[in-house]
């Protein structure tokens, strides 16, 4: 049952027997499909709670749109037919019978939410409107698949909104951009970094891209969500316009945004080890365990009764591990299963009326006294949560680094890895040229101001800003 | 913006106008499939947030399988595919290649499903096991088509067990089948009655299947949700089985069950009028809605106000609608929309510090002040619940009539529909034979005991049973 693979040896490799052995996923006999498994189909819960919470909060509403989309649909905006065609898969038959039109399985659904959008819209007393469904996404990618963080199949939301003014959609990008960074942080203990990306990273037909990017251990950026203003690009090919107050017409403004199923993949690789799942205590589907300890069937009875007493007391998820297995047996399924807080009580623990508390996050133990273990547990919850954040953040923030030449670059890139802070005159020549020299994106310009004057990484011309350059997943 | 058919004489018509104009639904550019709209998906994730707590009290755990299904999974057990095989949407192309094998959109999850399950149980230890998914679901059905009764997509939660004993199954297809009684009733006031299918009506693959059932206002019945012993069947295809706890090796037995977005058209139908939808008040987006009513703007402000003062009392969703149309184009327009109670409040009620409160399903009014207001309305949302329930209830009692001879059989159906109580040899040649003739099928055999003896209605020999037979959706 213990893993054989070593995160600081063979990450890739660790990856996927922590997310198969912990019983995340499993393969599908389709390549590059996965069952998500209840223990992270869970988590994707906890994070659909939370983000419907933020979205009704900025008066958001779910539904629900159709998976097919016809070709013709696709290919009425010709940069995002360019962006997407690759990856389509098509149906062609339904019965026994040829479609007359071959049908998109949607890779995204801007196209048949607008068309739908210019039916809704008619008045400013329309505006704005702010949909969101949740919802399966297919793309055929042929690059390395990997569970979780690219799949032919996926889980995710998108939301599409419309404005009637630039500004009022500019607002929105960035409202939503603030969920995303919170459910990352706040959730599932990951921190990101906001910021806009480049031309060439931004999504196909939008005006502008912004996303919440975050650092993996094997020094890979992994994006996290993405929010975009779409400029009045796709109203004017679907006509969603709209009659002002004072009775004229305008075309609408338009956002769109979405978070998938990758992000749980990217919160088990940052957190987990060489024993296993590691959890974020608000996402744990189980987050204690107690394990009796015993010998004679008269101390089982007494240990388990001891359990009972304290776990009666949580007001969080837990389970007394009664079965047949020795506790070393538990110990280990429950570290591979990602459980946060294990509690121990044996025959010495009875005697001096303690419980031992375990922390799956850095294995440290403690002796409580029963009378305070729920009180302790409680609030281990909190910290071990705090703790896993505050890990992440000194990795990220250890592992962004600046330089000034290229031959600086390349050397971090290759043996450091991570995200590399550099100089960019902005030109997108020389943002090929480091990509195709190095592997490394631009993945975000950051938000935060940064006046420190610079050069260009490549040309050494003057930088117009300073993106984190990665390479990613 | 009112209606213009009627339920009493255009049935079929009135019901597409409501959907459309109420804002539950809109048509895709996809023969046959449709978009859920925010006010009718509000009402699928309150279906959600009932089975799901339905479903955990029972120890299912939500999770997600694959869309696809390889064409070689779906063979393998023929009476499935002879089933579906008709209906289903198959992918042939990935990106702009042709697929090695095609793919099926899932029509229902048995194959992709128990091939996982034959891998993750192998020991007494794990059962029983017991998924649901909610996810979409691909039927290129060619019947005719109506929005949430019959679209090519639809959604729904499928839900699949495993257990040790035959006993087990029946158990869980039974617990399973009260869940769905429960939402139908409780949530959607929607009265229904449980029984078993018969053979030619059971699911494909499956040993028996039972269902709940209930009647629509044109007395066609509809099928609101199913649930299936499947017994070894599934599990000897697939290898489902499990090492006992003395060392043997046994089958598993499995259920499997389901509900979908034809839930929403169900309640649509049954209890809307001819000014549009009207909706049980649990899963009403919005419950209560407050019309002004004033000519001046110093008296605008001053209902407004009291509009406000109640308002903030209430612990439901309510809307002050201030906007500049007229009360009487406000009055139409949240009819339509189906909200559960208006709130008027104009001059007349402000100097006697009462309100008018108008009850959308019968629509009396009654005066109360505007101190008590907000206990009224408490209770009246309560009332109004109750009252659809009763009034379908009434309507299912009194048109579920008993027959004894065919000719009245033929009768009934063409002149007063509904359900048609009536014995049965048991044998499928009548069934058939009176499908043939009349277009009605056996929808249920119901649970309760009837112990009435009776001829088959067809065949003039000793009832086995006395089933209800119905047109259906």
């Amino acid at each position: 049952m213990a893993l054989e693979n070593r995160k600081t040896e063979n990450f890739s490799e660790w990856y996927l027997e922590v997310v198969k052995k912990a019983e995340l996923m499993d393969y599908s006999p389709v390549q590059g499909c996965m069952i998500i498994r209840p223990r992270a189909y869970f988590v994707w819960e906890k994070i659909q709670g939370f983000l419907n919470q933020k979205f009704a909060e900025d008066g958001v509403q779910n539904a629900y749109f159709p998976l097919f989309i016809p070709q013709s649909f696709l290919e009425k905006e010709a940069e995002h037919f360019r962006g997407f065609s690759p990856e389509v898969a098509w149906v062609t038959m339904g019965g026994n019978e040829a479609l007359g039109e071959k049908l998109a399985l949607r890779p995204t659904s801007e196209t048949v939410m607008y068309d739908a959008y210019s039916r809704w819209v008619s008045s400013h007393r329309d505006l704005p409107l702010k949909i969101n469904q949740w919802c399966n996404i297919i793309r055929w990618d042929t690059k390395a698949l990997k569970p979780f963080l690219r799949t032919r199949e996926f889980l995710w939301q998108e939301g599409h909104t419309v404005h009637a003014t630039r500004e009022e959609a500019d607002v929105e990008v960035r409202t939503v951009l603030n969920s995303y960074k919170a459910v990352c942080e706040e959730l599932l203990a990951m921190p990101v970094v906001q910021g806009l990306k480049s031309e060439a990273e931004k999504f196909p037909g939008a005006e502008y891209t912004t996303a919440v990017e975050t650092l993996m251990p094997d020094g890979k950026a992994l994006q996290a969500g993405t929010s975009h203003q779409l400029g009045q690009n796709f109203a004017k090919i679907f006509g969603v316009e709209f009659k002002t107050a004072d009775g004229g017409k305008k075309l609408a403004w338009q956002t769109s945004w979405g978070a998938s199923t990758r992000l749980i993949g990217g919160m088990v690789m940052l957190h987990s080890d060489d024993k296993g799942l590691v959890l974020p205590p608000k996402v744990a589907p189980l987050q204690v365990v107690f394990v009796p300890i015993y010998k004679t069937e008269e101390d089982r009875g007494l240990t388990l009764k001891a359990c009972s007493r304290v776990a009666k007391k949580l007001s969080c998820s837990w389970l007394v591990d009664d079965s047949d297995r020795t506790p070393g047996w538990k110990f280990n399924e429950w570290e591979l299963k990602g459980v946060p807080v294990r509690v121990e009580i044996g025959l010495k623990d009875l005697a001096k009326q303690s419980v031992t508390i375990a922390r799956r996050d850095t294995g440290e133990k403690e002796e409580v006294t029963e009378e305070k273990a729920h009180q302790f547990i409680a609030k281990l919850l909190e910290k071990i949560q705090e703790n896993l954040f505050n890990k992440a953040k000194k990795f990220l923030d250890e592992n962004t680094r600046e330089v000034q030449k290229f031959a600086e670059f390349k050397r971090v890139i290759e043996e450091e890895k991570g995200f590399i802070k550099a100089g960019w005159c902005g030109n997108a020549q020389c943002e090929e040229a480091v990509k195709e020299e190095t592997g490394a994106t631009i993945r975000v310009i950051p938000f935060e101001e940064d006046e420190t004057p610079r050069k260009c990484v490549y040309c050494d011309r003057p930088a117009k800003n300073a993106p984190l350059f990665a390479r990613s997943y």
